[in-house]
């Protein structure tokens, strides 16, 4: 039986009859496919491409395995792997439904990246599953994007593959929103003429990307950072923090907040929002002068622009059609790209801050409160960020060519 | 450091210099690429092919989950799963020494039936392992192509699959081989005016291919078949027999051969050689009249051509510079493509003798001793071989649109 065709706006869609939503019209048969970068037009062709040609090449990496990233597009593929558990702010929406964003954040790779990537949604959830699948798929492979796998599931299973593998594992929605955030806080100093050490920082969200934010931050060398989860800062004295919670009360927080998010807001120089909770303008206007807010939740940020801008110096959101977009498509393909152009084994901090200098940089000569960061269009990006980590993988001893 | 390359002349290759064969310069950087099917130019096209339009095609298929097929590349993109256990000639290479291979299938899948093909060479080895893998891999994916897996795990790997998956599974080492063998001995009976229940063959190999080429032919309707491994004719009375092989020998050598190759060959009319052995002179001489000789060993056939037309009516190998080339590309793109299209959720025996009576007839007007199979290059090979599985699909009842 034909499958009908979903009509956002009715019941009545009839078979074959496009969805009103022009998003329904560009997904139809899917946003990727395959080509041949090598002619099998004819019969020499073919005893190149495949037999018997290609059994001198297989021999050849048989015998010395490295030759698989000269020989084969490995070096140059990533997988895009998610289980569907935490996909955008749909959550949990199994693999299929997960589907539609693993092909975008493919076809991401390749347009802003020249990285091919394909998308592997799988159908199962114990983390130790999840990890043996991706290392038995892993040689066909020269990097793996974890993506939208929920929280605290996903810290375990990056760490658990980046010990069992010697290719790149990179969860983009720790690592890419804690890049991007940290370039534009980064202009956001230069601009107030602020160093980021004398900065004090509140993140509301404590899950996967608020996780990898207060890292790079106190890697970069922030004053101080506070994340808030729905029960207020994490703080070394609550008895009801996961593994991971208890980890980052160990390293953030040196003021010793407790209680809500809106005391610890008190007086704080930075605003991060990766919660999609709503933050009352009273707490707001209790921010230091010259506050940097970065409300990031999608489609409605944690503080709306407006108000925002009545308290802060800098503004900046997830959305697009407000400056500043805070943008993972900014980083991700560039970092990958410059880490397998190297063919590097991981991806390091070192990597991750250089990164994020090279992304805060593009826009250096043209700092404004409306542009401390690119836009996702900016031609100069991928081509800073590619060249910035390679360099970092390089001095990091992690390069393999 | 970077990885020198392989000089297959010379060990004094430098880096950075391409060896001299052609095979490694056209290999290198690997054979294939993935493109997006859909325009990224701009914020407009961002926010439908990614956030936020993406969001609503994702729940679509949240709520009716056969939407996947509608509004991803999932219904045109076939998975070509390996272990690299046994790999062309070469043997247990292991899974990065089988991708050249791999990406040769995949380009070959989408040259030759419009297919996506993306090679995934697993790092496992047990039956179970695998197959759990491959479920688990199985919601990107509307297909998956076994490939270069070997005996007598192959068998099992494939059957597992088979009952757990609901698209379609095929290993073309067995299938796709039969179905072209088929193919060229309906044609050979056409030229010859014998029907194929008249016919009495010996297959010389009883590995992937052996069987399965059993099996079809009796299938359709062969006369009888005696299937032989190193040890001689598969028969019941042996006791050293695998589990596939006692099964074989329950619906093939009706005639009740027991001992060597040779003596099952005299007075044969058919000769199908998947082996790679050789058969000497002095029995292929004690075949029947108007023998068939299919030698598809490569490089080297199990009697060569020049011999078996001595004693041969029709003579067929797995060499292309040799008319009568029996080769898998003749069937396997079309045979996904086909059972792709109407979303097939297996491949029926139907499918395959649909598939193997559609490549006949490709060249039903033109048979004779020299063409009794079309060309690989034959443009009218996929779209036959394409609707006659998809008719077959539909006339099974396995097809979903």
């Amino acid at each position: 039986m034909a499958a009908e065709i979903v009509n956002p706006r009715s019941d009545s869609g009839t078979e074959g009859e496009e969805p009103f939503d022009p998003a329904f019209a560009l997904h139809r048969g899917g946003k990727m496919a395959v080509r041949a970068t090598v002619p099998v037009r004819d019969r020499d062709d073919l005893s190149l491409a495949y037999t018997p040609g290609v059994a001198k090449v297989c021999s050849a990496i048989a015998e010395r395995p490295e030759l698989v990233h000269d020989y084969t597009w490995k070096s140059q593929v990533v997988a895009v792997v998610t289980d569907g558990s935490a996909v955008l702010g749909l959550g949990d929406i199994g693999p299929e439904a997960s589907l539609p964003v693993m092909e975008g954040k493919a076809i991401l790779f390749k347009q802003f990246g020249g990285v091919d990537a394909v998308p592997i949604a799988l159908d199962c959830r114990g983390v130790d599953e999840i990890v043996e699948t991706v290392v038995r798929l892993a040689p066909s492979f020269g990097g793996v994007n974890l993506e939208d796998i929920s929280a605290p599931r996903c810290f375990e299973i990056e760490r658990k593959l980046q010990e069992r593998l010697d290719i790149p594992v990179f969860h983009d929605d720790q690592h890419g929103t804690a890049v991007v955030t940290l370039a534009a806080l980064r202009n956001a100093c230069q601009l107030t003429g602020r160093p980021l050490g004398q900065l004090r920082a509140v993140i509301s969200g404590a899950g996967a990307a608020g996780v990898a934010i207060a890292k790079i931050l106190v890697e970069a060398g922030i004053g101080d950072v506070a994340v808030c989860d729905r029960k207020g800062v994490v703080s070394a004295d609550r008895e009801d923090l996961t593994d991971v919670k208890r980890q980052l009360a160990g390293f953030t927080n040196k003021a010793g907040f407790t209680g809500s998010l809106e005391s610890a807001l008190s007086g704080a120089d930075v605003f991060i929002g990766v919660s999609g909770g709503t933050v009352p303008e009273a707490a707001v206007a209790t921010m230091a002068e010259n506050a940097m807010i970065f409300a990031m939740a999608n489609p409605n940020p944690e503080i709306h622009p407006e108000v925002a801008h009545k308290y802060a110096a800098v503004v900046a959101t997830g959305r697009s059609d407000y400056p500043n977009q805070i943008n993972n498509v900014l980083a991700f393909p560039g970092i990958f790209a410059g880490a397998l152009q190297v063919r590097a084994s991981a991806i390091t901090e070192g990597m991750k801050l250089a990164a994020a200098e090279a992304l805060a940089a593009v826009v250096a000569d043209e700092l404004a409160a409306d542009c401390v960061i690119p836009s996702p269009f900016d031609e100069r990006v991928a081509p800073a960020v590619t060249a910035a980590v390679a360099a970092a993988a390089r001095a990091e001893g992690v390069a393999r060519r």
